[in-house]
């Protein structure tokens, strides 16, 4: 590429993309951040266009990135070159990825959701931790779930952190958002297994009848799945717990639960 | 407590502790840092008294506390009442645990390993992250797996991070080393299944066949299992990969094959 090289943090576009750490100016603007070349070329595959795409010198003349920088320019979005230092601070990260890539937020409602356009789904009830939420993104496209619930206040999936943990699975995997009431209204017509996990069930999650489509619910990670929720649940089940440990991490537990579902 | 309250950075214990944050310093003196009055519990309950206990005034006086002070002196190890700011620094964290235990490193060999005493193993293979090792061992310790071996050059089950993902269970499950040579020479004997993962693998996690005791091999991060290592398997599977990712994360795909193999 020719053109001009920023250098300035005081850039409007550069302060922008900074500002997207905040979850409230992401909320605000519908934007967010992700981060590499293999993830940013993802998204323009799957048709989702970079707003913003900055990259480092190391990155020029890739033919991924001229493919980028051509898909964003289609879509009206701009483009510049940074130097290391903006991509730094950016990324928040010494070693930062020489491809950043600004996009917009996709949450679905829950009237959009087809139960039977996939054999698993999933529901996370007032997740707090933004790897933890990546994580299960991740899982749930490599399982071929339908799409993700989240039901109740929960951390953002937007974050720098939890779309790193997705590993480019963001835009693979619907997000759907809902309050607790809506919930609970709509899963009545649920046409498969509403499948709580709960340490206090007294049936396995291997043994239990499961009906496809399934939807596994899982609480978070301080109080599990709390009692209202569990209450919504057509079988809850428990993963069983054979040692001193008497949890496992949520991520690890969702994975388990969903492979269970599939299988 | 009576006794005097440390206040100072360059108090000697102090700094003996803040410099278990590095490795060398870890390998050196064969101790680690284990943060909060549950795990310090824990670990005394399980036999192992601190070396070193450092708390907060918030803990003064909680029964736990009592019970850990008396079993570090009586282990003639060091109690000191620190600051909240000496916390914090110790931790590395903003809102530190109020009590922080150092504590013995416990590495088992090989030959220690009895393969009949459990119904699975975890091997792993040059392990990076060290949140991911302590999600592993704290998912080995749910499923009541015999130990966490860890193979070739891995990251430091022993750091605080790896420790703190662990949520206690570094004190439960036996953490064994061994360099490739000597786990390729001493799998001959094993009577089980050693069953490895890998993502070019015929057979799924599900329908291959298991026999107890299993020992489930993974790969790190990056590569996943390498050829070597699979060829030491006797059966290597994959688990499904229906979506557009081409892979789960390390202490998913670990807790996904632990339960497969326990179930």
């Amino acid at each position: 590429m020719s053109g001009r090289v920023v250098t300035s943090l005081t850039n409007p576009t550069v302060k922008a993309v900074r500002a997207l750490h905040q979850r409230k100016e992401r909320e605000e603007t519908g934007l967010f951040v992700a981060e590499g070349l293999k993830i940013v070329t993802e998204a323009v595959e799957l048709g989702q266009a970079p707003t913003i795409l900055m990259y480092g010198k190391e990155a020029d003349g890739h033919p991924l990135l001229r493919q980028a920088i051509a898909a964003t320019l289609k879509a009206k979005g701009e483009v510049i070159e940074v130097t290391q230092d903006i991509l730094a601070k950016v990324s928040r990260r010494d070693n930062p990825q020489a491809v950043v890539g600004v996009f917009r937020q996709v949450f679905q409602p829950l009237a959009k959701v087809d139960p039977k356009s996939a054999t698993c789904w999933v529901g996370l009830h007032r997740v707090r931790d933004p790897g933890n939420l990546g994580t299960i993104v991740r899982t749930a496209d490599a399982a071929g779930c339908g799409g993700v619930i989240l039901v109740g206040e929960c951390c953002d999936p937007y974050s720098v952190e939890a779309v790193r943990a997705t590993m480019g699975s963001i835009f693979a995997v619907p997000i759907i958002k809902a309050d607790e009431a809506e919930f609970a209204a709509w899963r009545k017509s649920w046409p498969g297994s509403v499948v709580g996990t709960l340490l206090t069930a007294t049936s396995d999650h291997l043994s239990a009848p499961y009906r496809k489509p399934n939807l596994v619910l899982m609480g978070n990670e301080q109080q599990g799945l709390t009692p209202d929720l569990a209450a919504l649940c057509d079988v809850n089940v428990k993963i069983p717990m054979r040692g001193r440990a008497d949890s496992l991490n949520l991520s690890v537990a969702t994975g388990i639960m969903i492979y269970a579902a599939t299988a």
